[in-house]
């Protein structure tokens, strides 16, 4: 058996994963804004201990610990860099073993998120290509079975591809990054510039229920017919759709899944994607990447976490 | 020894190539503009037995031919499909081994001038991205030794990544994407434009001397002063290089490598580039992707079709 941890901005979720990515215990923790990164590490190895308990096994059946970290992470080191939760050319590796003994292997939470993904959804894919819709956009590629990386173990920052070039100033420093467009962050902001727009539109009442502007609000009120609401979803769809067919131009590879919370709306968002796709993928005369939704949602990371620990 | 064909819309230029990739002996003879694909194969064939004979060797002594070509290719057939070149779903090594009866194998002609660089100038990278500025632009992938294609051989499409969504309108039906704007031909459009609008620009003599706008007139006339000329180059540059940034933070290969007839330009290109490069990259931490102009030219393709062979 083995461990999965999925290292979050908000939370820290874990599972007691099979060799065959089932997940037989799961729990997660608080990540508690602004600790350090000796203290996250502690909750890390605690719920791990924690899960061993309530599963009824001992530290010994655990082959091996997968954690996925918002971040860049130097994989001949066990050492993180992450900017949302505070590790700093951390040793994670180092200093998780100082806690609970077992081999850990340290990776980026889409790359993680991919792997689950692909194990659960994917299986046999030559090439199999995550998205992930969030306070970012990000991305994680499998091929042949394994995590491509690149040569320093950074590919796939997908969200900061130029995608109109000159426009809204991206963190990255560019103008124009395709998350700008592309993440639930943009569209929040979508929605918000729609609804000062459109006094009428009952996205102001959605909103002023549920007391602030989310990712769900243009996709609620669509669905029960406002004009300005499915204008919002529509653009949306259509942005995601562009940086959709770019990767697959590049990639071409045999899934595209879309990941993160908003691809919890379905068909909704899904099918006019792959109205666009279908119209302007460059790729017309040979087999076709299949577009997707991503099925495990937060499981994802858990399984995926433990999944390339299974690899190693 | 193996023979490398590159089949392009203006010349068929091959080479007896060695196992290691030095080229023994070589030539060219036009492609003919509007010829069926049964002359060209005929012409292809024609060119290798020259070869062979001009080197002094015997058909046994050719354990395989390459043939890049400018389309997509069935790797399982050998069948193609080219717009420049007139072939249609042509069962292209089955048609020349009717003439040359040896292994043939066929593949898309950005493909195998990465892998031509590869050979020679990339050796040991794990991952080597070419891009070719031409008439579009293309990219070849090389990764652990290997071309990448996808699942279906047409990957690497990255003059068709979305680059200023809503701009200039492209072939493939999209606007705005990136060869709209960094190929040889969007860069001699904004030099037409720029010579209009700047009439005392000395470009406007070279183009009076040479009989037309090229690729090469902006760089020409930025060489000895003209303002207009080098703000042409340097928007170009600019171009390629957020393309550039793009293709690192997605693949983040060892080596990108610019190749196509502009690579030429060397540093009055490549320092630019690099310059922004170094500025926007996504990755601020991590060993850094090289970024380099190609060096083999319009040998690339035809050591990089011998080196398929080899491998296969």
């Amino acid at each position: 058996m083995y461990i999965g941890i999925d290292l979050g901005g908000t939370n820290i979720a874990a599972g007691v994963v099979s060799e065959n990515g089932e997940i037989l215990q799961s729990g997660s923790i608080p990540t508690g804004k602004g600790r350090n990164a000796d203290e996250i590490v502690k909750d890390m190895a605690y719920l791990a201990n924690k899960l061993i308990a309530d599963y009824g096994i001992e530290k010994s059946d655990i082959k091996g610990v997968g954690i996925g970290v918002p971040g860049a992470t130097d994989y001949s080191t066990g050492t993180v860099n992450c900017v949302n939760v505070k590790m700093d050319d951390y040793p994670l590796e180092h200093e998780f073993r100082k806690i609970l003994d077992v081999p850990v292997f340290v990776d980026n939470d889409a790359n993680c998120a991919a792997m689950g993904e692909y194990t659960i959804n994917g299986k046999g894919c030559k090439d199999f290509l995550l998205i992930t819709l969030g306070t970012g956009v990000g991305g994680g590629f499998i091929i042949n079975g394994d995590v491509y990386r690149g040569f320093n173990g950074a590919a796939l920052e997908v969200g900061h591809m130029a995608f109109a070039s000159g426009g809204i100033l991206c963190s990255c420093g560019r103008k124009g990054c395709w998350e700008k467009y592309a993440s639930v962050t943009a569209l929040i902001e979508q929605t918000r510039v729609a609804i000062e727009k459109n006094p009428t539109s009952i996205m102001k009442e959605f909103v002023k229920k549920r007391g602030k502007v989310s990712g769900r609000t243009a996709f609620e009120a669509a669905k029960v017919g406002d004009k300005a609401a499915q204008e919002v979803v529509d653009r949306y769809a259509t942005y995601i759709a562009e940086g959709i067919v770019s990767l697959e131009n590049i990639f071409q590879p045999e899934v595209i899944t879309i990941g993160g919370g908003i691809s919890r709306e379905g068909d909704s968002l899904l099918e006019p994607i792959k109205k666009y796709v279908e119209k302007y993928r460059f790729n017309k005369y040979l087999s076709k990447t299949k577009i997707t939704t991503a099925k495990l949602f937060n499981d994802a990371g858990i399984i995926g976490a433990a999944m390339i620990a299974v690899q190693k």
